[in-house]
């Protein structure tokens, strides 16, 4: 069995880049990944991209190759992967799968998105293809609004309060201080939240991530290669699974099922649990999506997630530090980006070299990226140690 | 080392599907590869989905969910690929990797395209997604207009003639005649093909593959599993590269290097060699591009693949046989599904049970998927005999 490392990675400053292109941002991350793994990228065999909408936001699909050509990287086979708003975990996945069947021994996995180039309402729009088109957004629905009921019913079934959700914007952003990469970063407060325009209720804007442009990318090793570097982080598990599209279809509105099943394939893999796992990126689109995350990977039981926030558990001095350089709400969410940007995060936190970011003392951290309302569901944990040793 | 064989394949007839939708077809597709391979669709543990722009089409991303979700397979892991018009190639590579990875032993890849939903200069500018956005499509260069360069410049350098050009249609329309799934049954002639409107010069009408909606799908297992079933065909091989995404930046307009590149990977890999490979599909979205594809697969010299298809020797008894089931133009081009649906008719023809479309005496066959003007390019390589025996 092969095991994979992760040698290299970046991320572009996530913003409103009204001068810079999907190429550009691409090829900058691509750099900054290869510049920190200190490869040639000549030595990089594949390419793996992750990206929901470019088709819609400018006109442009066949991703993959356009990366290879940009990067000078051609004749290179290169993949476009895409699972609405998980597809930067699933190119990482795809790249890990690349690894482990034998095909290749180093590779790149990135993911971007350029979201500026539409209006707001068209942007909108178009993030309702994650959704379901004949049954959600062909009747008016929009994510905020799907993402509310959820909300809303959390609220009722386990008693989650207004102030719980806002306070996950506040760890948040207060995360994402010393970021200097993050769109966000000024600290809020609960009642700045509470204040803030009400836009899907109970959701209110600053509990919503924002419309953001950015690109993240990453460098991956089979063991073979990783004993040329300093610091390889391994991939001790990767899980994925899938649920109904449709919000209405599914069981439960406050449980992501595919979440629960990512998360025990990834915890069985790599011999980990909620408990012993160090720290967490987990995908607050929207606030009560980190709150239904922390209980769907199994850091709380399910309906105290509010508590477990309220508490402090999640604060980068807490029991379970989650999203500790300021998440998608703080840091922006550039779609297909958002996956490989918590790779490199949890990457940097392993590797203890991230400055003003650093949390003390983490081994091992779990990514947890979800497309659309949770119809896919990717978990994958990381660490210093080879699996297995 | 993992091997891995085709045990189920169908596809939908390719059609304007006015009153079908992207999910019933999806789903009609799978069913036919489910039931041609005789297993229960809760043994296939992870979905490949290829496709070009649903979200453009018909306002629907996150194909993979979507797809595990109407065929009830959830909560199975789902993955949408797209390279262009290679898309379908993709998810079949992808899903060989998958297996070949030991993620799974067996899980189906299938193709999709829903393109009648839209008017046709709305399509004509979506396909352009398939190109250079920043350097073709801005300045109004279409997919018919790029191949026309590519046809203009094959006749300068070659002596290239525009009969041979049309016999390439006429061979297709030929070969679909008892395909009862192809969009056009009939047969035409040379002369017909020089009379038919002129799209972009010296391309016409009938020299260019149609919009088309449709479904493909396979279903693949490991070595492990191989044995329970009656007529497994086994991939040989599996090639895969790159080139720039715009034409004006090739070394030059008459070589697809990026399909000599996948294509000696896949030679290599098979130890078959164009000589001893007996059938191909290669992808005929507009004629010249199956003259090229001829050359470039080694089956002929460069230059000489409209001598090759004058001469006949790509007809059904012809030297090596092409597209014997009507290839793109006359079975119609549902972008995503189109890479998967050659897998499927190599298949067939392999098992040798493919009725009045049978070729005699096929043991092996290949399969050539190109994105856009061949910024990718995908080879497989399918036989009946396990690899290394």
């Amino acid at each position: 069995m092969v095991d994979v490392a992760v040698v290299g990675c970046g991320y572009t400053k996530f913003d409103e880049h009204w001068n810079r292109s999907l190429r550009d941002l691409s090829t900058e991350a691509g750099m900054l990944a290869i510049k920190d793994a200190s490869i040639d990228g000549k030595d990089i065999q594949a390419l793996y991209v992750g990206n929901m909408s470019a088709g819609r936001f400018i006109g442009q699909e066949h991703l993959g190759a356009l990366a290879a050509d940009q990067a000078g990287l051609i004749p290179i086979p290169a993949t476009r992967c895409e699972a609405a708003c998980a597809s930067g975990a699933l190119a990482f996945r795809k790249a890990y799968m690349g690894i482990k069947s034998g095909e290749y021994d180093m590779v790149m996995a990135a993911g971007s998105e350029k979201m500026t180039d539409v209006k707001g309402t068209d942007a909108v729009a178009t993030l309702m293809g994650a959704g379901d088109q004949e049954w959600e957004s062909a009747i008016g629905l929009t994510f905020v609004g799907l993402y509310a009921l959820m909300a809303r019913r959390h609220m009722i079934q386990y008693g989650t309060t207004r102030e719980q959700l806002a306070m996950v914007s506040v760890n948040n952003h207060r995360n994402a201080l010393h970021n200097e990469r993050a769109q966000f970063r000024y600290e809020i407060t609960v009642d700045k939240v509470l204040k803030s325009p009400l836009i899907a209720d109970p959701l209110r804007m600053l509990d919503c991530s924002p419309i953001t442009d950015g690109a993240a990318a990453v460098v991956l090793v089979s063991d073979k290669l990783a004993g040329r570097f300093q610091n390889p982080v391994w991939i001790l598990g990767s899980g994925q699974a899938s649920d109904t599209v449709a919000l209405h279809d599914r069981q439960s509105l406050t449980e992501a099922m595919a979440t629960r099943v990512a998360a025990k394939k990834a915890y069985e893999q790599s011999g980990l649990t909620p408990q012993t796992v160090d720290i967490a990126e987990v995908h607050d689109c929207f606030s009560i999506n980190e709150i239904m995350s922390i209980e769907d990977l199994g850091f709380c039981r399910k309906g105290e997630g509010g508590k477990f926030v309220e508490a402090g558990k999640i604060g980068r001095d807490g029991e379970k530090p989650v999203n500790t350089t300021g998440g998608l709400k703080a840091i922006g969410h550039p779609i297909g980006a958002t996956g490989i940007r918590q790779v490199c995060d949890i990457t940097r936190q392993v590797r203890g070299d991230y400055g003003k970011l650093q949390v003390h003392g983490v081994k091992t951290g779990l990514a947890s990226n979800i497309g659309g309302t949770g119809a896919t569901s990717i978990v994958h944990i990381l660490g210093s140690e080879r699996p297995g040793r």
